[in-house]
């Protein structure tokens, strides 16, 4: 069992909210134990560059403690990886943004990637991962905040929008937003899509799942040597 | 259960070597039932751009009978990602690149990725999902197959290529070969540089699991709705 803190960036009192993208790794990645913790002051989460650039200290000050307190591993919780590279250069241990480890894994699943999320462009470390193989971004019409995706017009503009990604030739759907794996709404997306559609809480999972469990495989030999 | 279908490269009768990388993907992923087979013919592999066309066809064969038995995803088991379009054009179950599957995990953990395999520069499929982020590519002195690689000074030479890899400022290695996955050396050059090390044949389990998992997984509902 390897423990994992993961930030929220979207402030919340309410647990069953704020520990759901850990309940969603801990039941995808059973090795992984993952304790949650939200930032101060932004019930509407990060959804702009100013909110962006208030929250990266208070999500520094957060991975300071939750490593103190015994993670093996951060994972922050929101696709514009805010903070990552600044808890990068505080801490020595891994650091895993939702947003380019969605990004990373859609490159291993397509070629031809289409994001998916709250903002007219995918956030820029999604873009920087994706390079060349980013060919269309699209997110639903009148939604703003991560709260908006919550409403039924959120959900009907979430299928519309992953439609259009289809129909503009993406052979793989990256969500480009963490409230849309609060949704759980990917492989509903891929059902209706026909395509795989990467989740970025469950994609930085696959990456801490990865590397907490390196080095710790027995290794197999072969019989003859 | 998921059976995944895995071809290698290297052309072997001996059972254990032909089944090593299925049965590391089965230990690290237990939710996989891995069955390999390899092409016929090559008893030194792929290692150059002669060795990859006259290989090609014969991983399609192969993918199209391992299909018709039952495979949900088939995995090429080689950083060269042989043949992966075209068996992708043939069939519509996933397909899975040793190569392209290393690097994008490879990304999920830095932004500057060197390369350590058997060739000059790593395989193309590996270059273009790379693209800015591949900073330093890396062979063993005196490797020219995979063959080579399990020598002594083979071995030697890949803890050389990777410390260079490191010296170079790489923040990640990404091996370029699954002839190192035999060698089940990721964890140690791991522990010998202090980076993290991406082995292809695992990176090519974490998407096969990635994707055959979802949608299997129960939907975790909020206590309040």
């Amino acid at each position: 069992m390897h423990k994992v803190g993961l930030i929220r960036v979207l402030t919340t009192d309410e647990q069953p909210l704020l520990q759901l993208h850990g309940r969603l790794i801990e039941e995808a990645f059973p090795h992984l134990q993952v304790r949650s913790r939200c930032i101060p002051d932004q019930p509407q989460g990060i959804y702009d560059a100013a909110t962006e650039a208030v929250a990266v200290p208070k999500i520094v000050h957060l991975a300071k403690e939750m490593a103190a307190a015994g993670a093996e591993a951060l994972i922050v919780s929101c696709a514009a990886d805010p903070g990552v590279p600044e808890v990068r250069r505080e801490l020595s241990l891994p650091v895993i943004g939702a947003g380019s480890a969605a990004a990373a894994l859609a490159l291993a699943l397509g070629r031809r990637v289409g994001t998916l999320g709250i903002t007219a462009e995918a956030p820029e470390p999604m873009k920087r991962v994706l390079g060349t193989h980013l060919v269309a971004q699209s997110r639903p019409a009148a939604v703003r905040t991560t709260l908006d995706l919550l409403t039924e017009s959120g959900t009907t503009g979430i299928f519309a929008a992953a439609r259009e990604l289809k129909e503009r030739g993406c052979d793989v759907i990256c969500l480009a937003c963490t409230g849309l794996s609060t949704l759980q709404i990917a492989d509903e997306l891929g059902r209706a899509t026909g395509l795989p559609v990467v989740d970025p809480v469950i994609a930085a999972g696959v990456v801490a799942d990865y590397l907490l469990r390196r080095g710790t495989q027995n290794n197999i030999k072969l019989g003859r040597t």
